[in-house]
Parts: C-alpha cells; structure tokens; sequence
C-alpha cells in the first residue's frame, strides 16, 4: 500500500521551509508574452539554495525524521541536484549524510556535495543501488529516494505555492518530469490551492516513459538510459508514489524534441538572462513552439534549476 | 559653461521610467556574504529592458526632447547596449533613431539594434563621429550622447536610486565606470536619498583612465582603446558632464586585473546563475578580492547588464 501525500501536505512543508528555503523570485517579460500570446510567470528555482528545486524536498524530508533515524543518518545515490540539496538540508538539521555516486562522476559535482559536509562513496554506476542497501544494511541509514517519496513530493511542490500565491490565478502550470518528484508536487499544490488550475508535465521526446505511464496507468521502465541534453531528466522511469498522483492531477503529459529544448535554452539565456539548465528549459519549450492551444491564459513555469557546466553550455551557442 | 544635473533629477527621472523600465530585482547570497563578510545586495540591471541600464538614460532623454526634436529624429554612435537602449526608447516614443556602428561590429548587434526600429549606418569605426556630425548636419538630428549627457546621467542613476529604497541604508555602493554615466548618475542617486551612503567606482586596471581624471581633475584621455574583457569599460575617457560629478560625489575609484573579474564573473555565473556581462563582474570583484576595508557593511552593487556572447563566455570557463 503506498503512501500518497494529500494536497494540504504541500502547505505542510512550505511551513517547515518558511525562513529556510529561499522564496524565489518569478520573472516576466514582455518579449516572451509578445512572442507566445501567453502571460507567462517564470518561477525560477535557479536561484534555490544549491541551485535547484531539490533542496525543498530533501529538507522536508529529514526534518520529519524521527530523532532515532536522525541520529543514525540517512543515504541517498545520486550524481545531480537531490545530491547536494539532500547534502545541505543534512548539514543545516546536524544529520550524518551519505551519498553514493557513480565512479565517473565530474569530480567538480563530488566536491560540491562534500563542501556541504556529505560523505561520498564511489561506485561502479551499476553498483550504486547495491551499494546503498548495503550501507543501509550495515549502519542503519533512512534511505532518502530523489523522487520516489511522499515528503520529497510535498516539498518539491512548495515552488508551485509559492508561485500560485504570488502570481495570482492561473490557467496552466507546467513542470519538466524525469522521475516525477517535481511534477507530482507541483499538481498537488495546484489541487491545494488552485483546483481548476491545468497542470502539465513535459519531457524530452527520448525519454517519454512518463507520458507511457501516464497514459496506461502502469510504470513503464525505459531499457536504457534516454539520450538527451537534459541531463536531469534521463531517469527511466517514475516512482510509485508519483504515477498515482500524476494520473489523478495532471491534466496531460507533452514531449518536445532536442531541437525544441535548445531553442527554449537559447531564449532564457540570451533574452531573460538566466542561467539554467536544460530540464528548465524543457517546460518552456511547448509555450515557445505553439504546442498550448489558446491565447492570453495565464501560465506559470517552473524553472527546475540553473546547475550546469558553463563551457558545454557555452560549446552549444558556438555551433 | 557644463550644466550638471542636481541629485534631485534623479528622482524626476524615476517619474518618467515609472512603468516604462523594469524595476529590476534585487539579488542576495547567503554564499556571497560569507565569502565576503559583508550584507550585498545585487542591482541585477541585467533584467532591465534591452539587458542593460542603458535604456533608463536613453528614454529619460528622449522623452524631454521638444516635439520639434522628436519630430526630427536623434542620432548616436554605439556598437553596444547605448544603441539598443535608444532603439527601444526611440521606437516606444515614435521617435526616429539613427545609430552609427562600425562595418565591423557584429552582425547580431546590428541585428538587435535594427530589431527595435532603429536605422543602422555602418561606417569605418575611426569615422563615426563624423559621420555622426554629418547626419546631424545633414537632417537636424539631435545627438544623444551614451554618457556625456545630463539626462542619460539623471537616467541611469535610477538604478541606484531604486536599490536604495528598496535595501533601506546602506554604507556603500559600487557601480563600474566606463565613460562615467551610471557612477555619476548613481553617485547623484545616493546623494539625493542616502548622502552617507559612500560611492565607489570600478574599473579595469588596463583602462584606469577614470581613475586618474577623478584624483587629477583633468580628464585623462587614453591614447588606445584599452584592453579588457570588460568591453562595456573600454571607453578612452570620462565625458565633461560626469567628471564634476565624480569629483564632488564619489569616494574612490579602484581597479581591478582581468584575473579578478573572470574570478567574479565566474561566481555569478555559477554559484548566483546570472547572466551578466565583464563590466557587472568588475563591480562585484574588490568585494570578493578582499579589497574593502572593513566587514559587516550593507553594501549595494551595479550590475550593469547581461548582454555577452554565451559562447565567449562559455569558452572562458573551458580553459
């Protein structure tokens, strides 16, 4: 029997998070609604603390630990965002935290997380699940999943509120989903305080998995990693707390193509000067290329994050 | 006879921006203030219109002209964000604007400039001043200086002015200086609303001729264009309308190497996601190279703009 957070738990963990995690700033501008006939309301999770939305859920999380669990610590795997957030919230609460990620990681991600006070455990890529469990197994860590989890949802979806309640009604939402964190938080935040508000999810084309279980109502698992540029979205597949959620709030689930996502990229760096990553611009990139039917709503869009490397950026406006 | 604005044409100027310029936000960084010691607020102009300050001045300008003046159109020289600014507020107040670049200024600037409604005369760069005085000459335009002008000075020091209402008192502002319209204008801003506040200005090492007019009293005219980075700061010398200013309102005016500004644009790049260019990162660098004489302040910053080629900056990071 999974545990599904109701609605109201995002209204929960934003006041947990009140004073801790940073209310960040929506942006406007008057060159993209001219562009897409929209009124569009940027909440830009770039500038959260580790520069990224996960920081919300991971210290929603372990703020709710028993205090037996907090002293033993807690584990997670992961090379990306939920790594360094999990890393911060762990050292802001005075919890021991591991994080075990893949040998070949950039070694300037492994020293990000560990100047947060994490431990870092390297191992083959395959290996990593195995690898938690046995640290589990041996010291008694909570195991804090990236997505996969009521708390994280909940936490993940206090972007939405905030950008609900400062940006008054609106007709749609739109969130990147990978492993469905993000988006199932975001639908429920909605459904807490804006019920008729349309939520829709967008993935890259390569890594439509979501949009299958979405759509059949089972857990449909990619047999490869996806080949995109939005390195936060490659997981395979969304966690069992996510699809019901998904299916009971989301309105519908987009994919948009490589191309579409660099478009989207080039106009948040160049016109709206905000350094993001390419997951962000992936649940712009429907409004920009005329794939939301109607004219004049009033749309927000949640920018996930702004952790990425400058020079790969930087190599694809040369081209 | 130089007719330099009062402090109180600040303000006048912030009347006629009112709902016409961005009121851009204000950036903090729990990170930054630990690196630095002190309490910074960041004045993120990269957000305002056209991506740079430069549209405050251009409009408070035009906007006083006489309808005769209006009616006969203005003229500037500039290859960067000065032509973009009067573009846009040429075309918002259905003035024509005529901007003389040099042939070998990149085609994307001529773009952005001509995309605003402006006309553009290319010319060999050692002829646009008289081509400038020819058009002039030729069809009765009004020449609208970038800097050397009281009303593109009163204009850009609105930047400043908002951050000051906005932060409440602080003990220091810096802004960078190029040909001396936002630290003059900024330095007006502060005297008029926060006259303890004190003023620093900025600039490269390689281009330090503001430095020497501002201890001198004489404008110091650099015989080369400078090498920088910070190619909004290569101007050769500070224009007769700034340099009174600079003298009575501004505290010092410091220099910082080249080393010191890609150290600062990296971190706001990186760690504060901003797109900005060279020239906003030479204001934030003595903060971050220990440069300021004691700790705890309330420290205001200029940044000045976000218009860069993501590519060249990309490029940067790679090495």
């Amino acid at each position: 029997m999974i545990d599904i957070p109701r609605p109201t738990a995002v209204l929960e963990a934003a006041a947990r998070l009140q004073g801790i995690a940073n209310h960040t700033p929506i942006h406007t501008s008057r060159t993209l609604n001219a562009q897409t006939g929209q009124q569009i309301y940027l909440k830009c999770e770039n500038f959260q603390r580790v520069g990224a939305f996960k920081f919300r859920g991971a210290y929603n999380a372990l703020s709710q630990l028993s205090e037996v669990h907090k002293a033993a610590g807690v584990v997670t795997h992961s090379s990306g965002n939920h790594a360094q957030g999990l890393a911060l919230a762990a050292q802001l609460l005075g919890i021991r935290a591991t994080i075990v990620m893949p040998e070949d990681s950039p070694a300037i991600k492994q020293a990000a997380t560990a100047g947060y006070g994490a431990t870092i455990v390297t191992c083959p890529a395959l290996a990593r699940e195995a690898v938690c469990a046995d640290l589990i197994a041996k010291h008694g860590y909570t195991l804090i999943h990236p997505y996969d989890n009521p708390h994280i949802i909940a936490g993940a979806g206090t972007a939405a509120l905030e950008l609900l309640q400062a940006a008054g009604p609106l007709d749609l939402l739109l969130a990147p989903i990978g492993g469905g964190g993000l988006l199932s938080g975001t639908a429920l935040a909605a459904a807490a305080v804006q019920p008729n508000c349309r939520v829709l999810g967008v993935e890259p084309a390569s890594a439509n998995d979501a949009q299958q279980s979405w759509q059949t109502g089972e857990i449909v698992r990619l047999t490869a990693v996806p080949t995109t540029l939005a390195d936060g979205l490659r997981t395979r597949y969304v966690g069992e707390h996510n699809l019901p959620i998904l299916r009971q709030y989301v309105t519908d689930i987009l994919t948009v193509t490589e191309d579409e996502i660099v478009t989207a990229l080039t106009f948040l760096w160049t016109r709206l000067k905000l350094v993001v990553e390419p997951s962000s611009a992936v649940a712009l990139a429907p409004l920009l290329t005329g794939k939301i039917a109607g004219q004049g709503q009033r749309v927000g869009v949640i920018l996930s994050g702004g952790n990425v490397d400058i020079a790969e950026i930087g190599a694809l406006f040369a081209a």
